[in-house]
């Protein structure tokens, strides 16, 4: 049996990751979760589950937990709120495995805390690796904790290179749907609204998400986790665009073979994977069927109408603190984008204007978590001004 | 250093073969050849290799060699002719790998020599797998002989299970290119003429082999040899149509995750793969550039239109035999079209009434090459009966 604790339980990555749960029932427990303001969903996993801990964001939220399990005469778990929560749900003493599917920063202490507890790490949060890879993968390697990638493009990569030596991988390849905008010229782009951009044509998502797929950034930030996850020089990645996404991704080996992982394109076998790794079990979905799938079509990426994609390779060229300022630029000009304060063009204008700004700078060690945090705070208010000065200029 | 002996080194697999060694002076050696009556072609490859000692087919070969290697002042290797030759390069004593790269059941003896001798096993050889697979395959389990396949399709399938676990895999499955009549209806099927059939879309090939591909018996007889080459219940290998012949074959595992592996068409990529196994090489050739590639398609194969393939999977649930009367009763009716003395669709008609007949005669065992020899040349017997029946009916 395994005993698996979730942080963002309630959101999409959490509920597949139940579903898988219930599908394994005989070799999987749900001992803690996490989940942010939810209280009905959240009551409802644990009537379903019975977890001994659960965390929520918020007071607020707890209050909203304890009264839905009292109307629906569930047993009440240990309830907690807050960051506190949060890291101990990650550290739970009968936890195994930690999937951390909550977006945002918030999960970044907890990350660190469960790596010291020697818990099996299933990453499907991206700021973590793109604000902290570094940190967070070297603090792995030193405690001897696996960290398997839940995102399906690096679960791909994960499969293709499981077993396989380090010395023998030339590149890895990153598939990337293109985005709702692949087809469009330059003068199309820059004219698209956020509804055009809030419909993504594989995979359901959130809208911040959603945008960064139509933007490439969600590929370029990919590039990021891989170079800390795979422990790669990002020369060696590279990324193709391939709109049916049925190839997750793939590795090239020095002889210029390559493999690559295929699939149906549903969140649960990344998780599931994840939760069974070194096993593999059979999986309840309906598997691909690669003789009634369309075309598989690859093109190269255009970098001068995405240029959030070129950004995301220079970040990892220069000051460690780079990768951060892109991210935290990226959610201010995406938020801005969403309320119809900004044009599509101007988010990768507003992160080149934060990157620069922070290059003028100066190199800065990035080495503690207060680092990552201070430089997020501050490329978040650079790019709040210049997100208001491009406004001013459209 | 690893030290090589080749069996139909100057044949299209042995020259590619002979190009990797060339690419890789530093860590590969010739130590033995076999060819078949290329005297010209073998004195060559022998002031290039300088082996220790060859073995042509026919004496009068041998002649020939004696004297093409005076003609050229090259230096005279051990020479020997005949099945003893190739059981005697097969077992050279500074050989570690052999590669089975000559056509037809003459390596048969000479493949459980090596096996008996030690060698690792490269195959590159259709028939020592589909006449005798459990017999070989047994023997060099027995004796703890990796062998290790050489034809792009199975290079693939091990590519991608090596170092996974047996009660993962669900499917293998077998791509396809097809052949030249994919898209061609049944009455246009059966005006083939052998000019149409020898032009072939992706690999450049032997008539014989390019028959085989146009009739999908080719894809048949790769079932045959993946059933005993990876020990896997018949059920469970698929073919697939791709005609881009770029995902060279693929294996589904458990949980419904498919791994593939991709690469050029180009066999010196297998080859090198087996010299270089467990390790990898990089490779002067140039890599797959996925991004520059066409659409990859996939179809199921129909095998009404194409009943060769469904004869072969038949061939597997019967009597041990009738795989090696399928193989028999292929070569002469294949033979019999290129004279032009049967049309197109009468290929499977043959082989059809050969395993009928076999079938009717009861059950036999197939324990020893001389119980293959003798089911081999009965089935001939009878295909040549039954082609002329047939001729005389069209």
């Amino acid at each position: 049996m395994k005993r698996i604790a979730i942080l963002g339980a309630t959101g999409s990555i959490g509920q597949s990751a139940l579903a898988v749960v219930d599908a394994h029932r005989d070799r999987l427990q749900v001992v803690a979760l996490a989940a942010g303001e939810n209280a009905v969903k959240c009551g409802d996993q644990i009537a379903r589950f019975q977890p001994h801990l659960v965390g929520m964001a918020s007071a607020v939220a707890l209050d909203e937990l304890q009264a839905e399990l009292r109307r629906t005469g569930t047993r009440m778990p240990r309830l907690a709120c807050g960051d506190d929560a949060m890291v101990a749900v990650a550290t739970h003493p009968d936890a195994d495995l930690v999937l951390f599917a909550s977006s945002g920063t918030a999960g970044l202490d907890a990350v660190l805390a469960a790596i010291d507890a020697g818990k099996t790490i299933a990453l499907a949060n991206k700021e973590i690796l793109v604000m902290a890879g570094r940190i967070v993968m070297e603090r792995a390697r030193q405690r001897g904790v696996a960290v398997l990638p839940v995102d399906s493009e690096h679960n791909a990569i994960h499969q293709c290179l499981d077993g396989r030596r380090r010395e023998h991988v030339r590149r890895l390849v990153l598939t990337a749907s293109g985005g709702p905008f692949r087809g469009l010229s330059t003068s199309d782009i820059a004219r698209v609204t956020p509804d055009d951009a809030l419909r993504h044509p594989t995979w359901r998502m959130g809208p911040k998400i959603t945008i960064d797929s139509a933007t490439l950034m969600n590929k370029g930030l990919e590039v990021i986790e891989a170079r800390w996850l795979f422990d790669i020089d990002p020369a060696r990645i590279d990324v193709v665009v391939h709109p049916q996404s049925i190839v997750h991704s793939l590795v090239e080996f020095v002889d210029g073979s390559l493999l690559a992982q295929l699939g149906a394109t549903d969140m649960r076998l990344p998780i599931q994977y994840a939760f069974s790794y070194p096993d593999r079990w059979s999986a309840p979905f309906p598997p691909l069927d690669l003789a009634r799938s369309g075309p598989l079509q690859f093109e190269p990426p255009d970098m001068d109408r995405f240029p959030c994609l070129a950004l995301a390779f220079r970040s990892l060229e220069g000051d460690a603190g780079l990768p951060i300022v892109l991210n935290a630029a990226n959610e201010v000009a995406v938020a801005a984008f969403l309320n119809g304060r900004l044009p599509f063009t101007a988010i990768a204008q507003v992160i080149r204007e934060c990157m620069d700004g922070y290059d003028a700078e100066g190199r800065r060690p990035i080495s503690t978590l207060s680092d990552v945090r201070r430089v997020d705070s501050q490329a978040r208010e650079r790019a709040a001004e210049s997100a208001g000065r491009v406004q001013s200029r459209v």
